[in-house]
């Protein structure tokens, strides 16, 4: 089994940095805006028993003006799964369960129901292999072609920087994994998704952390023009309503459906940063 | 494999006789808080591929002035477990994977943060054994000890009538159930919940039913007295702020954990009578 320690310090510095600059550019648009908010940062420690170095991470949270509520968590842990849940996991088993993780996990829940709300994410875990994942999707309440085409081509335009098959393959498995089954729709207008992108040695490793950071980058460029551009478009209370039942939406697929959460759940992570991704407000008529 | 068709229909007539009756009387409060509310009734029709008579249900809406939103929702529902579900269900297995379930599931979520939301269920199903089960729970956002005592002590009193061990057992089976592991807190402050309540021949189920029917009773009697105690009660902004926050907690539960809401998703039921139980709105800070 490769020792990935140094390989995951070099992905969680990544991670941390590019945290760092997602926060200055939404705080930035908060000031756009004449708001003064700001993120609130908070530590929290992973706990495992008989393990002294489980981990933990960092939650960022900005409730502004644009917006509502949006939350960035850091992460990197360690130790070993649930007996149960290590034989679900690529690379683990119950003889196996050893593992380490190490992402950044982004949802912007924003005040403008014109303004679309996203989910970003990207992750480096090890077990007995050693993997990229992550992702990125657009949550419109109200859907325009002209965002939903801009932030396609922006990861498509990062993808194929890496490999040609990438975007297509991504897309298609954004769309059938950001899908709510019981009510039979998507819960936005999609992006990309990738999991097990598998680093055979350190080479491979540098090649699909380089990809994670375009993907990064590619999120940092396109989600706040979108942002920028509808930011100041008025809204009716009817247009309101009809983001927070889209929300209800979103909050059935986050608690019923998403693997982040499970894993969340199963490792013991920090519930305040699970949960994070929960709408500020939503209803169910 | 005995024929329980009658005794569906038996259970079936029971459930409907005391939906109309809660109806009514929830109807009754709101005229008397100066409302002219009324339940809306919506038929729905199960589907099954190869089964011409899966059944269906009757879905009851009101949104009042002190039922913020309140559902009811009888189904009387038959045909065959999705092969890998049938495993888990008492009684049934991929060979034998026939079914039939009949039962009425009512939550209400209020107005005034100060008068408690409340879940009832009761329900009669059969495979190759039957039986029945169900409960009932008190959901606070903030919590009265005279209300959480009157509640539990005519359960207790429902209980008790039919056998000795009931209550307790039934009780601790409530605390275990209505709880959220992830947040490590109980839903609401309890009640009672029963499964597996077996009908080895009629007479086990007239036995059964009999008990069946006095849990509706005893909700229908005690329910209503707390409501009334309360419904006038003045509230601050920050106690429907709090109401909404706990209420986040309460779609966290029915979404991840509870078993009616995976029992309903897998066996085709109605969307918007299993997720009836979601509050009208939410919130998580």
């Amino acid at each position: 089994m490769t020792d990935w320690s140094e390989q995951t310090q070099q992905a969680r510095n990544w991670f941390e940095e590019l945290r760092n600059r997602i926060c200055a550019e939404f705080e930035s648009i908060e000031r756009e805006a004449g708001s003064d908010a700001a993120f609130e940062y908070t530590d929290w420690q992973r706990e495992e028993e008989g393990n002294t170095d489980p981990g933990g991470g960092t939650r960022a949270v900005m409730k502004g003006k644009v917006f509502e509520k949006v939350g960035v968590n850091v992460s990197t842990v360690r130790g070993n799964f649930a007996p149960e849940f290590a034989g679900t996991i690529n690379g683990a088993s119950a003889d196996n369960p050893g593992f380490s993780a190490t992402g950044i996990s982004l949802v912007a829940h924003m005040a403008n129901p014109h303004v679309p709300a996203v989910h970003m994410n990207t992750r480096f875990l090890t077990t007995q292999s050693a993997w990229f994942g992550g992702g990125a999707d657009l949550n419109p309440p109200i859907p325009y072609a002209e965002d939903t085409e801009q932030f396609h081509a922006r990861f498509r335009a990062a993808c194929s920087a890496h490999n040609p098959t990438y975007y297509d393959r991504f897309k298609k498995w954004a769309d059938e994994y950001f899908f709510i089954p019981h009510r039979g729709v998507h819960r936005g207008v999609g992006g990309i998704f990738y999991d097990h992108l598998e680093c055979p040695d350190t080479a491979g490793f540098e090649r699909n952390l380089a990809f994670t950071r375009d993907v990064g980058e590619a999120f940092l460029d396109i989600f706040p023009k979108l942002v920028r551009r509808r930011m100041a478009a008025e809204f009716t209370p009817q247009d309101k309503q009809a983001q927070l039942e889209w929300r209800g939406r979103y909050a059935e697929f986050n608690l019923v459906y998403d693997r982040g959460t499970l894993f969340g759940l199963k490792t013991g992570g920090n519930i305040d940063a699970i949960l994070m991704s929960l709408p500020p407000e939503a209803v169910w008529s």
